[in-house]
């Protein structure tokens, strides 16, 4: 399956160590990694489903792909700024937010909105996210649930 | 100025009541209502607005501006399904949440992402929306900060 | 009706005159200009219209609704660049296109795709944009089609 | 590099062998194929592609991924209906368009704006888009201006 994976641009060393492992879990199950394609969550995320040989979307509010992070197999351009927040929860079958902020927010409420099952590490607390404490508890609820 | 009034598109009758009565207080005060243009607390509040002459727009997920409700005097199609929630929040200086489920969670968190104030009347309890009674309370603070 | 003026942002004073002539038509006859908000054509266009009592809208590539010419009544922002050129199409029912280079190219083909009839002042000569001489021709052509 | 191969959804034989030459000889020589995802043109691109072990990327106007062609290897939903025309031609560094209609303008209208190299075969006749007659001439000249 596709699997969302969000959370901050600038991620403190537990966070991106949470979605490093979260990546790894990932690809070394078969699944794919899709992000937003910048730095910090994403960027560990990518780092680690490509270590593990995984294979890793980038969904880029710019419209430079060369902007992504250097862990982005496949990176696409929007131009479209936020609204392809959008875009990243819909390309996954479900989704794992690791800590983040308020766009990491809209991108919960998109999800939710298209009934994607939601796994979240240390992230915002609301109703059908299901609050997780590992990277393998969020691939497992994922897995069951996606 | 202008005020996103965001919430579910089916209200119930309190909901719709704050709706409308939010709508028409920030009419009377001069400021245009911006909405995702279907029902539920977007019509109620494009209803309020009109009924006091105030401006309304309301930017639809669909391609058909017909869709909107009979309040919106200025409808913009956009057809971009959930991705125009961002376009809503964008197109006010302000956000009074109403009620609402998971979209108006994706706006909410849209809005704050935009670094716009947000007042909140029954909705989701997060972190950087002001939880306010009455639509008195939304609009005073959105004027105070927006 | 509502009617799509486009062409581009830096016309050469023939084609902001013919602009200016068609968004004053327009509003003399009661219809709403819609366009993508900044300057040559765009402006001229919302200028003869505004001049003329009409109503304007600006559908702006940027997030900033005060980025829009000081003659569009109702600015939106999209953040989405260059695909809001699909938005300025979809939201007239008719579109008269003046001069333009290769974004007005590029919203001629949407326009053609939504089936909406396309008159061209000193533009792209292509099948299904009907070529006419003055921007009463045009007008005329909108308002017999669309 | 990556290369848009853009046209109709239901292109007739010469034009869809034309797009499977195309997609062929685009992945011999390392390329990857981005176009629009559903048939005709966009299909027999893919197939050209995948069959000789390249690969392919499909944005979707629609919501759900599975509506890619069989031979996407990478699809991405959108939801955005024809603004993901944008995106197809924003996420090649060349353009090949292969017959097609208003859509297929429109594209080409977007991928003079990005200021990407068109390469056409019995395409639309346009300032800008190099007209080759065969697969072969489309793919050196995309190589010699992306």
């Amino acid at each position: 399956m596709r699997v969302s994976v969000i959370g901050s641009g600038d991620a403190d060393p537990p966070a991106a160590e949470a979605a490093a492992a979260t990546g790894r879990l990932l690809a070394e199950r078969g699944h794919v990694v899709v992000c937003g394609g910048l730095g910090g969550v994403m960027e560990a995320a990518c780092r680690g489903a490509s270590e593990a040989g995984g294979r890793t979307v980038g969904i880029l509010p710019g419209d430079d792909p060369s902007a992504a992070n250097p862990h982005v197999e496949i990176p696409i351009a929007t131009g479209m700024g936020n609204a392809r927040n959008v875009l990243v929860v819909l390309n996954g079958d479900a989704v794992i937010a690791v800590s983040g902020s308020t766009g990491t927010l809209s991108e919960i409420g998109h999800a939710l909105d298209f009934g994607r099952p939601v796994a979240g590490i240390d992230t915002h607390d609301l109703p059908g996210v299901e609050a997780v404490e590992t990277p393998r508890d969020a691939v497992e609820y994922v897995e069951a649930n996606g």
